[in-house]
């Protein structure tokens, strides 16, 4: 006997894991995909146009080991580790940044291999069954018997089904959220940073001759263009390409409207990326491929007692820049069945506590990936953020696991929360800051009496002597 | 020749003054109301149910005057002034607070009257054409000629319409701006507060005997019980009854599940009110009227370039405690028609300055509303508040209009824009928090100093002597 049945919309990667995990915990699951099935020819034809790279890190991986142990193997086999941020500068020059204290690495995956390999994985169990092409239309929470009625459209007819509950997983635009909002008070919000971002490319080094140098640039890096206002990354792929994405400015996406603007652009402020993507490639991603926008959505809450609850992006869109989205999106459903279990499976009480104890969790993240990217285009090149990472290197490994660096405790650590990372670090922020000043105003201190020696100004340096003896 | 034709959708409040501020500038306006017309006898008899007291202040009659004189003087030939705000105590007591500083009146209308006054009024106009029972399903704004195609829902039939731009004035659910957010990357917040409210009702005077007395309480006032957690308020109609409304938490309410639970809260809490409503009445409201949740929703922009605009409760819905919500939609229009006529009918240089400079005034005005929830059920009664109000009401009368209370700038001022109004009491606080600051300073050394002497402790009394003198 199951425990009941749940429907997850979605079949993206979040909507797979969640899946996964309550067959796993005895549920049967439905899986509903409003478009076909990704692993169709006419669909990868379609996906290798926009194959964004991701990259799963710590708590991604924790979630797929929760889930089966050999899954994260499958996962892991097929990912680039990268172990540092590859800085370059306007010269050509390059400066490694490790991620980790200790060799870390967060993993380029490609976004469509991964939904496939999650998507196998759903095909083998007996207690999941998919219907792609089966849109959302309508939600009935209060169906007879407690149940929750659901509409879908498929083929241009309605279809029902009848289940115990609804689990959202479908994207940033959700319908199940725009159901939930009608039947729950929810706060929500949407803010759109005013930058936009085009998907370019690298393609695989011209004069490889053996697997091991088919890559122009390390596979092993993110490679960041960081360039103030706009920036530019990379992420290696398998084949020895990379997947390269531009954020600038939509006034500054505008104002290249010209084939010569662009390349002049490149010219000016990424010469080596336009060596290695080459003029015509450069063009024809210009011509060829959208410029998306860049949204945070945050809500509260998440559910509707037992019937329904949003998960992944459906609940916590997030600008791409800490490389936590779908990390995010994972965690929340390893988070989620750990309640249920713990709660003996009452389904209500555990959606409930999910969204008391969750948001601020998710609040933190979507805060940090707006911050981070500040970080990537400007603060990366600056000294204060040098000798921050420096002072945070040499009290992480004095004080061991008491002091960790905010970009170990989000990518590295999945048994600290977000909101506890955060809450970590605004006091090592606190502590470093007092260091600083401390080593400023000695400084300074040290000057003045110098100074005050030169001049034979004995007052003040008697003074100063003292003051700096306390 | 007319300037060109401008579809406005929503006949409420705001949507009625928009076209009528439309027409008077040139434009032909094309009216649209998905519901039947309001004036139709069985809508009297719908709209009756939920009569909704609302208060006209400075910034809705500035409106109407810019409209028309005779339109504001309309309005106002039936309203009922309140001068003040009447606190109710636990004891049946009641003390009057002023409004203003030299008897200046919010002015307590009925909704559904207005509305029918001004919808007469738009009847007059042979350039303002009313479409009833047309509901806006779709709006394509790259239509040929950069003209706007809408398309309504009527009598179950689609009917297209084409204009040159499309104004929305349709409520906090709007429709224009769901339509408005495909197209433009529009930042959106809904904050639910916890509180929900529900509508009450006091009868005329039963032992009324002339036109003066058919009042209970005195009708020139906003009547509040302010219970900290909770409260009342109600505000007269024409015909000597008033009506009332409960805010409360959401708990609160789902508490009182049962007529004894009921009544004993109002005999605990609001034990005048009780009598002045009576327990049937007050049975009644519970049993049949909804309980309304209380919203804020901010957004921006609030245009589509040149083809569309959302105004009123579509842009910016707010909770009622300031009872700034119609006049802030009303003055939306007086400021947009006059950045239009100062950009010389160039109607997307309009739009896009109207979206620009607004925000931040409307973002005053929504915060603003929430805080005066606190002020009207919790501060009203407190000491702090009351010595505010008098050092507010002494600073005024010394320094003129270069001191003017909050309530003063917001609901009687409309030359000061809602931001600076709070920019203005930003630094007023401050000001008074230093003087508040200065005599508990003086009032503590003064204690300290009459305590020292007597215990002839002389050190500490020299000491403070002197510090006091400085």
């Amino acid at each position: 006997m199951t425990k009941g049945t749940v429907a997850i919309v979605g079949a993206g990667l979040v909507g797979c894991v969640a899946a996964l995990a309550f067959e796993k915990k005895g549920y049967k699951v439905l899986l509903f995909e409003s478009r076909p099935d990704c692993r169709s020819p006419d669909q990868i034809a379609k996906y290798s146009f926009r194959s964004i790279n991701l990259a799963v890190s710590a708590r991604g991986i924790e979630t797929l080991r929760f889930i089966d142990d050999k899954l994260a193997e499958k996962v892991l086999a097929n990912v680039l580790p990268m172990h540092a941020r590859m800085v370059h500068d306007l010269k050509g020059n390059q400066v490694s940044q490790d991620y980790g204290l200790n060799g870390e690495a967060i993993n380029s995956i490609d976004r469509a291999y991964l939904n496939r390999l999650l998507l196998d994985e759903v095909d083998i169990k007996n207690n999941i069954k998919t219907y792609y092409n089966h849109k959302l239309v309508a939600s009935d929470f209060e169906a007879e018997g407690g149940r929750v009625m659901l509409t879908f459209e498929h083929e241009g007819k309605p279809i029902i089904f009848e289940v115990d509950s609804l689990v959202g997983a479908d994207g940033a635009y959700s319908t199940t959220r725009k159901h939930l909002q009608r039947n729950v008070r929810m706060n929500f919000s949407q803010d759109y940073i005013d930058h936009a971002y085009l998907e370019l490319y690298i393609p695989p080094n011209p004069a490889s001759v053996s697997n091991e140098d088919k890559w122009s640039i390390s596979p092993n890096h993110l490679h960041i263009w960081p360039r103030h206002a706009f920036m530019l990354i990379a992420l290696a792929n398998l084949d020895g390409s990379f997947t390269s994405t531009m954020f600038a400015p939509w006034k500054c996406f505008e104002e290249l409207d010209s084939d010569d603007k662009i390349i002049g652009f490149f010219e000016q402020n990424f010469p080596d990326a336009l060596k290695l993507m080459g003029k015509d490639t450069i063009l024809n991603s210009f011509h060829q491929n959208p410029r998306g926008s860049l949204v945070s959505t945050k809500c509260n809450p998440y559910n509707l007692a037992g019937k329904c609850i949003i998960i992944g992006d459906a609940a916590h869109s997030m600008v791409p820049f800490y490389g936590q989205g779908m990390n995010c999106g994972f965690e929340d459903v390893r988070v989620l069945i750990n309640i249920l279990e713990k709660n003996e499976f009452n389904i209500q009480q555990t959606y409930d506590e999910y969204s008391m104890t969750r948001n601020k969790d998710l609040l933190s993240i979507i805060d940090l990936s707006m911050n981070n990217y500040t970080e990537m285009r400007h603060s990366v090149v600056s000294n204060t953020y040098l000798l921050r990472k420096k002072i945070d290197g040499i009290l992480a490994r004095v004080f061991k696991n008491k002091w960790l660096p905010l970009y170990t405790m989000v990518s590295f650590r999945p048994d600290i929360m977000y909101s506890e990372a955060v809450r970590r670090e605004t006091r090592q922020k606190a502590i470093v800051r007092s260091i600083v000043n401390l080593v400023q105003n000695s400084a300074i201190i040290g000057l003045v009496l110098i100074a005050s020696r030169l001049t034979r100004s004995t007052i003040i340096s008697k003074f100063l002597s003292k003051w700096f003896k306390r």
